[in-house]
C-alpha cells in the first residue's frame, strides 16, 4: 500500500505519495497562500493530492491514508487544528474538510511530530527512543518512543521548545517568558545578533548585513567565520543556549539518539561539535552509555515522509 | 505471588512483603546506617526481607521477586548502584550481593522511579501517562508511561529534577547551574529562607527557628501562614519555582496526571492550588484537556509498593 504526505507550511504546501519503507515516489508544492480560508487550503492540499497520485501512477484504490502535518495545536484524534498562529486556523476540521474531496483516511499530526516520525524512520535505526528538534523560526520538537509518536493523553505533547531556561527571561511566542524557543531559534538568533551589532559598530556583522540587505541568521555565523569576535561571541551563546535546552532533554529523555534540523542544522558539524561537548559536560549521566546526537539528514522530505508513515501507523 | 520492596534512604531501609494488588501485608524498618560498605548494608536487606516474609506468615517460595528503590544512578539491567552521593556507592553490586544472601530475582531501580510506580498503582487509574515528583532535599522525578517506568535507554532517564530552569543560575548538586532542584528542593527553600531572613530582621521568621533549633523547611510556611510578608513572599517564590519546573513537565510529557510528593507535598491544598493556578495561567496547550495535578497519599509506602511492583514488572 501507499501513502500520501502532506507537509502544510506558511509558505508551500508540500504533497508526495511514500511507500511503506518511507520512500518518496513522486511529489509537488503548491504555495500555501496562508491568508485564505483554511477550506480553500485544504481543497488544495486534496487536489494536489490527486496529482501526485496519478504522478506516481498509483491507483487511489492503493492507497491506504492521508497524513498531514500542520503547524500549531493539533487535536489528532478529531482530525481538527485547534489553533495555529501561522495559518490562521481556529478550530479548523481539516480531516473532515479534506475527505469532502478525497474520501481516505485522514491522521493529522503536529508537524514537528510527523518530521520527528519521518526522520526516526530514515536515520532511527530501530532505537526505542529519539528526538527530533527543528532549529528554525521556532523550536520545535518530536518524540519517538517504541517507534510511536508521544503526543501525550491530549495530543498536544512534546513542545520541547516550551520549556523555560530562562525564568522571567525573553518573551516567548507562546506567552511565558524564558522559553528554550526564546533562546534557540532563528528569531532568537537574529535578536541576539542585533543586539550585539549595536554594541559592536566595528564589527564585521554589519557588513555581512548589508550584503545580505538583513540581518538573518546567517549573519553572525558568516562574521565568526570570518573571524569575526563579536559574532563569534553571538554564535557561541547560541550554541550554549542549544546545549542547555539539549541536556535538559537529555537528563529527562535519556533517549538513544537525538537528531537536529530544521534551517540553522544546515551548519553540520560547525553546529554540532560544540552542542555535542556542551551536553557531554552537562549530562547527569556520568557512568552510562551516552545519548547519540546527529544532524537531521532529510531537511524538508521528512515532513513529508513524516506524514505519510503517521498515516500508516494509524 | 507475593514481591519484598524495599526503599533504602540514607537513613533508614524500609522493607515490606506487597501483594500482586501493592497492598503491603508486613513491613519493618531499621537504620541505614549508610557509612557503612555497601555489602554490609545489602546483607541486613537481605535478613529484615526474611524477617518480613516471616512476619506476613507467607512462603519464600510464594515470593516472586524483590525490588529495590536505591538513591542515585542505577544500572537497572545490570542491578548495579552505579553511584550514590548519599550512600557512598560506586559500582555497587547490590543486586548479585542481595542474592547471596536471599536467592531471589531482584530489580534495582532508582527510588523516585519505583516510588512514580507506586504511586502511580494506587493513585493513576490507570492512566497512559503519569508523572510523579518528589519535592525533598533533593527534586526526585519518575515517569509511568502505559503503566510502565520509563527509564530513557540507558536507564538514566526522567531526572526531572535536573532540567535547567535558570540559565547560569544557582549551583545544582549534579555540577549543573540552574537546575529545578536548585530551586525548588527544600535545600532550595531553605536557602531562600535564609537569605530573606538575613534581608527582614524584623520578619516572624527568626522567632520560628528559634523556636525550632533551626531553619527548616517549615520556618517560612509557619510564618507565611501567620501573616508574615517576608516568609509569604518566600513561599510565593518557592510556589512559582514549582511552577515554573511543572509547566516544562506538561509542556514536554502533557501527562494526564501528575501527582507531588515528598515532605512539603504535606502542606497539601495550601501548596497545590496556588501551583495547579500557575501551570494552568503558563501551560502551552489552551484548548485540549488540561494535565491533572494532585497530591500524593501514599508518602513512604510508595516506595516500598513501588519497589515492590518494579520487580512485579520485570
Amino acid at each position: 500500500m501507499f501513502y500520501v504526505g502532506i507537509d502544510l507550511g506558511g509558505t508551500n504546501i508540500a504533497v508526495g505519495l511514500v511507500d511503506e519503507g518511507g520512500k518518496i515516489l513522486a511529489d509537488m508544492s503548491v504555495p500555501t497562500m496562508a491568508e485564505r480560508d483554511y477550506t480553500e487550503i485544504v481543497k488544495d492540499m486534496a487536489e494536489v493530492s490527486k496529482k501526485v497520485i496519478e504522478k506516481a501512477g498509483v491507483s487511489v484504490d492503493d492507497v491506504a491514508g492521508v497524513g498531514i502535518g500542520c503547524p500549531g495545536a493539533i487535536d489528532n484524534a478529531g482530525g481538527i487544528c485547534t489553533y495555529s498562529n501561522n495559518l490562521h486556523m481556529d478550530k479548523a476540521q481539516i480531516a473532515m474538510e479534506f475527505r469532502k474531496h478525497l474520501d481516505l483516511p485522514v491522521n493529522l499530526e503536529n508537524d514537528a511530530n510527523a518530521a520527528a516520525l519521518g526522520e526516526y524512520e530514515i536515520n532511527g535505526n530501530g532505537v526505542k527512543s529519539f528526538v527530533f528538534i527543528t532549529l528554525g523560526t521556532g523550536v520545535g520538537g518530536g518524540v519517538v518512543l517504541d517507534g510511536k509518536i508521544y503526543r501525550g493523553f491530549n495530543g498536544v505533547g512534546a513542545e520541547l521548545g516550551h520549556m523555560v531556561i530562562e525564568q522571567d527571561g525573553e518573551m516567548c511566542s507562546c506567552g511565558r517568558r524564558g522559553c528554550w524557543e526564546a533562546y534557540a531559534s532563528v528569531s532568537a538568533l537574529i535578536r541576539m545578533t542585533k543586539e550585539s551589532m549595536e554594541k559592536n559598530p566595528g564589527s564585521l556583522m554589519h557588513e555581512e548585513a548589508e550584503k545580505e540587505g538583513k540581518v538573518s541568521g546567517m549573519t553572525a555565523f558568516v562574521a565568526a567565520k570570518k573571524g569575526d569576535e563579536a559574532g563569534k561571541a553571538v554564535v557561541e551563546k547560541y550554541f550554549e543556549y542549544i546545549g542547555v535546552g539539549l541536556t535538559n532533554i537529555v537528563n529527562i529523555f535519556q533517549p538513544e539518539k537525538i537528531v537536529i534540523g530544521g534551517s540553522i542544522s544546515k551548519e553540520g558539524d560547525y553546529l554540532l561539535k560544540p552542542v555535542q561537548k556542551y551536553v557531554e559536560e552537562h549530562d547527569y549521566n556520568r557512568y552510562m552509555e551516552k545519548a547519540k546526537i546527529e544532524i537531521a539528514t532529510l531537511f524538508g522530505d521528512a515532513g513529508i515522509i513524516g506524514a505519510a508513515l503517521s498515516a500508516k501507523e494509524r
